[in-house]
């Protein structure tokens, strides 16, 4: 059993990457996919003007913010938009792809913050934000994704979960994909961007780091910037989950998933 | 079992219809859910400033021109607002709500007639469209939906298919949920609407026709007018396919499902 990440930035070539799939559950492999919908949501709030909006913490980590109405726009882009199209295109593959959100049948159950402390990008100050509708997934149904599997269907999976008071919330794609594989006792995590791995000296291709063990990890994502830091930690998070092996991998070669698993990309071990 | 149409028009009250099914599912009863979009569509629509189209067929009926690019925006409203609005308000309520479209699995599939021939409105000339990703659902995937049902899911099913070359397809939801009624052998399928059933004489809503008997619903089909029309279509439908009761009935009381069962609303039996 593989977890496919699809990243959701610009530049993800999804046409290999699906047919990679194709051709891998042709031959018998189990694959489960999530995906992330951050190229999409942009072009979306700016389409609709609602120009997409950040919140910085006060640690430094950005994220999206999403107030009531861009996570209208965000459920479109990710549930709607990004997912049946790549569902759809799975299918004229022969791959017999469900699409998935976590609001259905709880599938990923997350917690939101419901005051987030944010600096104010012009004063410089904290203040407290309390309409941000983001959470972090911490319970994944995974009877429901093994109903399916074990008749013979591929789950593809939207970064949209459910909290606790049944809001749907903005999660992040790379967390969720480790709580799927861990959830589905994974052996592998193949996490897809459009860069080839975790490099020492970014942008320099040539300084890719090959393998990471799972003691050096707090390293790792200390050299990790910018979208890199939180793959870093989701595959960290896997590795918490007994997931056996996690890749970062560039999505933009020819079947991606299959150079992942050949040894290309950042190869992460407990 | 029991498929429940929620319309997708404007002044729908989901809220009275999802506690409706709240109860009803509380107490036993299997339900199976499939929603209209027309309302999210148009509006969103007019956000992303794609204002609605419509194809008028030389003999008269009327439907949304779903180019390529309102197909996205389509999509988007189906699969991703309305759909998870739904199963999230599902959820609160303590229904165990699983979204799908037709994509996911195939479970519609549906036949796009590649050219149409449609009424130019400015020179009221015939001419053929190319481009309109529309579709009539053919085949349910009954196992997919027995799947879910059998593990103490609730279906909720957008009116997305997929065509025979795995296009996405804008298809008519009433006549979607006619098609899911039959495969599943359903006893009864509600569709709710805003006005109370079907009028002899519209908008006087004293004149509502209280039963049609299957021999006379080409006469129904007669007396209906817009929107009214497809639905009758659709129950004609639903009786071809051996459903033994349809009950277009008003969304706009509480308990509108319960109320439809006991009699309110144009019941149409074989």
């Amino acid at each position: 059993m593989i977890v496919v990440k699809i990243g959701g930035g610009a530049g993800v070539n999804t046409d290999t990457i699906c047919a990679d799939i194709a051709s891998r559950v042709t031959q018998g492999e189990q694959i489960v996919v999530v995906h992330g919908t951050s190229d999409a949501v942009n072009t979306l709030s700016e389409r609709v003007g609602l120009p997409p909006r950040t919140l910085q913490s006060p640690q430094g980590h950005v994220s999206r913010y999403t107030d009531p109405d861009t996570l209208e726009v965000y459920t479109m882009a990710a549930a709607g938009q990004v997912n049946k199209t790549l569902v759809a295109k799975l299918q004229s593959l022969g791959v017999n792809a469900v699409g998935l959100s976590g609001v259905d049948g709880k599938l990923m159950v997350a917690k939101r913050k419901d005051a987030v402390r944010a600096i104010d990008p012009d004063t410089g100050r904290q203040r407290v934000v309390r309409d941000d509708y983001t959470g972090r997934v911490e319970q994944i149904n995974a009877p429901l994704l093994e109903l399916l599997i074990g008749a013979g269907y591929v789950p593809v999976i939207a970064p949209l979960a459910i909290g606790m008071e049944c809001e749907r919330l903005n999660v992040d794609g790379d967390r969720a994909a480790a709580q799927v594989a861990g959830a589905l006792q994974a052996d592998t995590l193949i996490i897809l961007t459009n860069v080839p791995g975790l490099l020492a000296k970014f942008p320099d291709d040539s300084s890719l780091i090959k393998h990471i063990d799972g003691k050096d990890i707090e390293r790792a994502i200390e050299i990790a910037g910018g979208r890199m830091k939180k793959k870093v930690l989701a595959a960290q998070e896997a590795l918490e989950l007994k997931v056996n092996r996690i890749v970062l991998a560039d999505s933009r070669k020819s079947a991606p998933i299959s150079a992942a698993l050949a040894g290309e990309g950042t190869e992460i071990t407990p």
